[in-house]
């Protein structure tokens, strides 16, 4: 009998934001996956630090964070392969992936290389959206809402119209994107209802309007816009 | 001293979903508030069943079914009325919140006429989003891509142009939209391309190819869609 692949989502980094399901599984793994930077501590890892047995088998899968095409393959391939040794001989193997496994995941790498081989369960997790708005204190979306979730080097003509077709709107991996979107934010009115946020549910958590916005921002920050006329009033 | 508000995410239905940040608070709370239909039991509830002590307070927000306009917001309204008072008297409460509290959440409504005047926590949850590409197994988005969130009652025309202008496409509240819906995906080409999933981890979950998904669809269903070119594999 081959093991079976868990695609476990730990949460947007408060540890305390794993589904039960998510910590009773790391627990009890006895072969444990990441992705993890060339230096550094991985993310994932540090998330689910406190669940991982002491005797547990860890595969970390080293992306170089220096690769401008990322993900580098390579690093999946091989990884797929490692973990395909402990399916083969019987044993589970549980892939820790920050936030939720299928959305913007690198988890979808070893999920095409496994899923059809063996057996592969996918544990949703908390994502990084649902922090972000809790961090805001500010409902994402309303009712019968257009929600558009957008990727921060997406360029200016296409994320005009897409901000400009939705009530709510989320940019992602904004980083050094932050003084573009700003200034294109500012120019479509949009600052006064747009809120920033990094690291979301982590100690280092920074919550601002987006006119106080650093000028630096991490590669885990986000824009919150809502558009449409305080929805969670009046109604 | 008053008493904190927390809007708690339970998640999409699997009480296993549950974070354990949401889980432990339940299992402290004196006092527990959730929107239940006027019969039959509070979905939020029965995700919580487990963790909520025996001798905590419950305050049932029964929403009427049968009215178009929902929320009824007297309902919340004389709710936040009921939390207020055990919140004046120092006790915290904790309202149970299907999914996400902020994801097309009715919390919204207690938020609105309760966070100014107390302390207010939100802890978010998975959504029934991530729920659903798990069921599917199938990643939701990939890399740079746009993911549109729409609701089942949105117009065709909206609807079309909405879909044409992101790779990655999700469908709430499906529901009695089903068949008009399905006759516009397939006059736009994308059926093949889309799933269809009823009450994501619960154990009457129903996952199907969108063509053939049944012709009557609960409330509690969703429609994915992915455009892009198998992202997730050969990259």
């Amino acid at each position: 009998m081959s093991g079976t692949l868990y695609g476990v989502g730990v949460g947007p980094g408060d540890p305390d934001l794993m589904t039960l399901k998510a910590h009773r599984l790391i627990s009890n793994a006895q072969v444990v996956a990441y992705p993890a930077p060339d230096s550094g501590t991985s993310f994932a890892r540090s998330i689910a630090a406190d669940a991982i047995a002491p005797d547990a088998v860890e595969i970390p899968m080293i992306v170089p964070m220096r690769v401008e095409r990322f993900p580098a393959q390579d690093v999946y391939a091989t990884g797929a392969a490692t973990i395909a040794e402990h399916l083969d001989a019987g044993r589970d193997v549980v892939v820790l992936c920050e936030g939720d496994p299928f959305f913007y995941g690198s988890f979808m790498y070893l999920f095409a290389r496994l899923s059809e081989r063996f057996a592969t369960e996918i544990v949703p997790g908390v994502s990084s959206l649902a922090a972000c708005s809790a961090a805001l204190a500010r409902p994402l979306t309303a009712r019968n809402d257009v929600l558009t979730v957008l990727p921060g080097p997406l360029g200016d003509e296409a994320m005009r119209e897409r901000i400009a077709n939705a009530e709510a709107i989320a940019i992602m991996k904004v980083g050094r994107h932050l003084p573009r979107l700003r200034a294109l934010l500012d120019d479509m009115g949009l600052t006064e209802r747009a809120g920033y946020v990094e690291r979301a549910s982590l100690a280092a958590q920074v919550v601002l309007p987006l006119a106080d916005a650093p000028e630096a921002a991490p590669y885990f920050s986000m824009i919150l816009i809502y558009k449409g006329d305080d929805p969670w009033l009046n109604q």
